[in-house]
């Protein structure tokens, strides 16, 4: 047996992320606000918080902002030592304003060409999936470009014969695909241990609507996937597994920024789920989104304590 | 026939806005945000950003913040060929705390012997009115000095026998002249194409209250105004015209600095009216004044397709 | 007859206080937000603001932290002059992290080992307490050392002597030391003429609970004190005389920052209680507390003005 | 006679300049500065700045980092309204670490891929170069991408049938081609009225180097300019003339950012050349170089005045 | 005989100063540094930091910027109990660009219609003057308005009347006033016991040039005053005394921000004015004056430990 | 034989650092800039830069500070597993004001009572030690309390103990303690493969002066060290082996921070004495200790490549 030295091992595209501070437009502010971020590196990092351990797998340029989003990672305590160094290419930007209503906040994506989407199946050296209990990928990943599609695909059968389980998260993100690339792209991979799926996604990707509790089970039969987690924003979520259902409660919250809270619910599940304990993953992951939107930036920097003090209403506003 | 290469003119005071960061005091912040703002400028300026050509008059110094203002209004696309540049005066200024409930955000001006409200009929080539469509001004700068008054009174003939439309926003401060003052001065200009007046001036400087569309049926009778558009605050508006009434709706929004939400109201208003559509003006003002109040700084920075995709609720949160 | 140049005299330590700026994590911020707070010297400070004479008793060491505490009490117009300045020793500091639901604020106490800590009741010139018509004290100074709590002892029998009224704040902090010990230090020291407690502190540290009104007059039976004001956070507060009871409402408000707003309470009732209007004092502190909610530091920057405009609900939200 | 409304029109691509704050790593900055800048886009700022009409020509993505980019020129009074709007591309961007010895300041690069690198000779609306007086340009442009080096081929050939002047800024960047490349595509572009070429570039990318004055001549000779401006960096420069020799002297200086002192000396001989006086051109063109080293960001901000009486020797210290 | 509770009272306006942050132009900085200042606050400020026990006068409108500017001094342990608090009028400011050579720093004055120029003598309760050893007054006070003359000539009368010492900072302002103005209003207050004057001022208002003893000399002799102070920059000074010549040396120094460095040389000799010894005058002086180069903002910062320690060459670069 | 998975590890305190921006003052600033340093942390970070393995072993407390010191170190690829965690305590805090002259820098030390300096050697795993090729310790970690001093003695014996090679910084601060205790202390430790010392200690605690070469050559003999390198500030250093001596020369610097130079300066040595090449180690250790002078923070962020570079004179002042 290999000693699995990785609690969790995800593969990804990380990004630098430039922001005006406060509700400023990106066309008046005189600093922008740097932070790290990706939907696969954000769960990474999520787990390390929780205390698992893990790692992030993605294709960086050796300059200076290549390292500073593997040092952002090492910094949370993720294991960067797998991460593909690439001698060419940038770090993949995407500019966030953040507002309120009727603004709402707003992104504008300028990843093209980035080192991260020119990533390919051998450039990774798979043997390194069997440090891992877990392989986490999200749709994103799939949607860079070909090879990417093709190194989600293969990552996905390495970890498995290696002997890990495997979650994606659907992650559909409109600017970079069509709902029928997605689907037909992601379909064929989501025969796995875990699938995450917005209610949203479900509609849009899968054309799938209805009870959620239906739903949810309609895709994982779909899917051939082992458990179907169908998340629905503010109301909690759904959990369909092969003989039962749970449900996940909504939590009040005050937002200040939303982005990361769908990867910071899948740290919470994972750290759950791989202690076997659905319930608990169940009750952390919404607590985990819950608490992501109180917290500057892409990362939710909650320990366990944290979430655990949340769940059992401990937190009273002010600890002295 | 004049080739009207402006949409929109306007005319009055642009001052610097100084503003402590966050919900600090004034007494107490070590830098203050710099702002530029004042309300004609800032309907110029709304305009611009939707799309028309705008241009502003004013009087300005002749040294660093004079040109700041200018140069403001130039990076948003308003024309400022036509501003009075004087050689001694200074910029106004205003500080602002913004603060929620129960302190309320706070001015306090510094406006006095400003370069502005030294303005003279006499310094303003009104032939460049006849580049205009239409010409807009406020009681603000009615109410700076007798010279201001008069420039107020003069330009609207000005403008109107240049074939331009023209409109007044009674916009009552008391801390420039009291409602007495304020009507004696600018009932006799109110027989235009179209006044803007809060429902609380209407009451304050003008003793009309009661019904809403009574009190601007009323108020139009009185003026001799051709359009009379009376504003609720959150509850919307009225627009009286000769044969019709109109009525605006509010939006649900969060407060992030509602200075200027009144301008954005006027800008959003002329837009539909020069394109002859009172009920698109209806709706892009109140759009336009529930924006403004995201956003920091007292110009509206909305584009005419952010304002469309606001109206047809496909503002989601979060667009990626 | 001795010249009260002093309305009240504080005797307490006095920190500084590290925020990150905005929503941050203290693990992330590159940048900490400096500000100058204790439970004492913020009592001086929203009296100072208030129009009364304050000064402040603490023991500082001679460095340039600990002149930035006593100049940013001089600043307010505080009386600094009694400080006791000690050759060696540290300014204790608490690490404060702002948030929201369901994270809610924190602190890091960073005190132990302070200059303050080890204030002695001979390091004090008692006469001085002759100037003074009144005696503040928190439950927090008593907590600091054995030598602090021999201080307050000494103190309040000292302003006494002295024909000073005295007060005292209860203000538990589990972080200090037990309830056991609160209680057995504490309750010898409130037969004075005033006490400040919290629902919270009563159930917490004496057992008390039920009816606010009927806790407070068992507490001041109890205590052998001539009046105790109990505060109920966002419901009011009710005060307990001798031979009637005065009820606080609660006020609408939009919190920034709430540390402080305790100690801005004290500051607005010993405003009235020292004019010898108990209602103006229930007012004044009620209005004291929910202003202080507004405004980012420990201090209540809020003047008798403002209060009397905000009591008068004149406070509209922007006044030009 | 077509009406001059330019003096200058200038044709590059403008980036966003990201850099750190201070003397930080950009590994290390929670924030970076944002500024706008790119050669030709400087040259026109500088003129225009200096009283002069400039526009720029360059190809912007409608989104708001572009928007933000053609507003940082009408800011400073440069038209855009020729600008080529793209529907889809991104604004180049260029990291700048500003660092003293023996670090050194360095630039990273990610400028790949931009809508800038995309302009074609047919977007571009050739007769409006019949409205300037003078058209620049400069080597980075035609080292961008083929269509851009068409494009700048093709625009000197159309300034020039229109009756405009011409000039090349060689500025040879070892990060976008070859010294090779470089001369394979300029030499046969600079048959022009006037190119500036640093002593470095000349060496690098010519092979020449010896006496300046001679270096100036020799190319002058090879590539059939009317005019050459040699600069020498500290040491001033030479300017080869049909007939006469000119020189440049070095002003002391204290530097904060040197990036665009080499645009600003283009600006500010341009600024003589137009007005016929090869002597004021060499003299402000060195003082718009070294007043550029004191201000932060790509532009030089200074006024016609402010050079006059640096020149003049007036420039006290401190002007009250 | 009254007790001098006060070594020095100083006269004079402070105004609020709005510097762009680093090497930024008034026209580009999204934020402006604040800062308080005014020749004669800043040498009271410098005379407490130094531990002499100071006050300042002035005039100051009751408002947030009017309190900030009392609080500033306050802070700093100067006394304002005798300033007037005016209904009405503004405070005066000054912006600052600091700026390295070629560019120079440069002050936009904003302070026309100041409370401060309102000053009459009739609102200054003279009596106070008993309680000082030393009045202090610079000529930029004079130089405000006609009441502002004639206060400071009233003051200078009624300070000998009470038996304080008096000095006057000549302090030329070429944008308040011409030379000869100057001269006129000045030299009939100059028969006092101290005045400072530097070289450029002996030359522009008084015509005197030379060797500096010799100057010194003849404007002590034209004057009538008890001694005279020559400033020479970073050269030193003189002092002409009725029987002796002091000469004080320059100081190697980096330069921050030069603002009120006069003002604390003024602040150093007076600390050994008032101790009876002119060498040690001497010696502070120069040394406050250079000190005060290395800090941001108008006030010196310096302790008499400090300069005492910078005298002794104990100054290491970091004292751990 | 073990495998050395470490390069280096090194033992001692970790702080923060607050330093208020700019050349601000302690008692002036809003904001203090937060780093992290402690010299042998210092160290680990300059070799994990230059690419070596290294790990810090410290003891930090289980709060967010303590988190966010060994984060920092993380980030930059420092080893932190075997980091002592304790359930109570503080983190170590100096307030950094930087100046030049004549103020000079200035450091306030408030680590008295941190976790740190309770440190014992039974709280280390010492089979850790065989993980290390090279162990580095400075003097520091010995003046924190009696246990750390023995913590130093145990760990250099363990280290060789485990066949690693081990190196001391004498490292005198004068706050900590007197140079007889220093000495005390120190003297019997130093038996070592490579000890560093400043002249001004050599000095100072060892009573050494005199000609450099001969001052190494006595301390190691005195000493009993392998390896001698004396360090001379901006002159360089000599290095005194068993039969060898190496001069270091010094390098152009322009200074933001020089902070943590001596760490650079320790980490480019160890970087070519454990490749064997004291050649390298003393260009190497000169470049670096420049190039820390260049960087704010205590950190050394050169790479090898950047060392490379500069000392092959190939860095230009902006590389683009």
């Amino acid at each position: 047996m290999t000693d699995r030295c990785w609690d969790v091992v995800t593969l990804g595209e990380t990004m630098l992320r430039l922001s005006p501070p406060g509700a400023q437009r990106l066309e008046q502010a005189a600093q922008f606000d740097v932070y790290v971020g990706g939907s696969e590196a954000n769960v990474a990092v999520g787990l390390a918080r929780l205390g698992m351990r893990s790692a992030w797998i993605g294709r960086l340029p050796k300059n200076p902002l290549g390292r500073r989003v593997s040092s952002a990672l090492s910094a949370q305590g993720v294991d960067v030592s797998a991460v593909v160094w690439a001698d060419e290419g940038r770090v993949g930007i995407y500019y966030l304003e953040v507002a309120g209503p009727p603004r709402g906040s707003r992104v504008v994506y300028d990843r093209q060409g980035s080192a991260a989407s020119e990533l390919k199946p051998e450039e990774i050296d798979w043997d390194l999936f069997s440090r891992a209990r877990h392989f986490h990928v999200s749709g994103i990943t799939a949607a860079l470009s070909a090879s990417c599609a093709e190194t989600v695909r293969q990552a996905l059968i390495e970890a498995r014969n290696r002997g890990a389980s495997t979650s994606v998260d659907i992650n559909y993100r409109s600017r970079l695909w069509s709902p029928d690339q997605a689907r037909r792209v992601l379909q064929p991979l989501l025969n796995v241990d875990l699938v995450f799926c917005t209610a949203d996604d479900a509609r849009t990707v899968f054309g799938e609507q209805g009870a959620p509790s239906e739903v949810a089970a309609r895709l994982r039969e779909d899917w051939g996937a082992k458990m179907v987690v169908l998340t629905l924003g503010s109301e909690g979520a759904v959990v369909s597994g092969a003989d039962r259902l749970w449900r996940g409660r909504g939590h009040e919250l005050q937002t200040v920024d939303r982005v990361g809270a769908g990867d910071a619910y899948v740290a919470g599940f994972l750290y759950g789920y791989l202690k076997g304990d659905i319930d608990q993953a169940v009750a952390y992951a919404g607590a985990m989104a819950a608490w992501k939107h109180t917290e500057p930036g892409d990362f939710c920097w909650a320990s366990a304590t944290d979430i655990e003090m949340m769940l059992a209403e401990e937190a009273a506003e002010i600890r002295r």
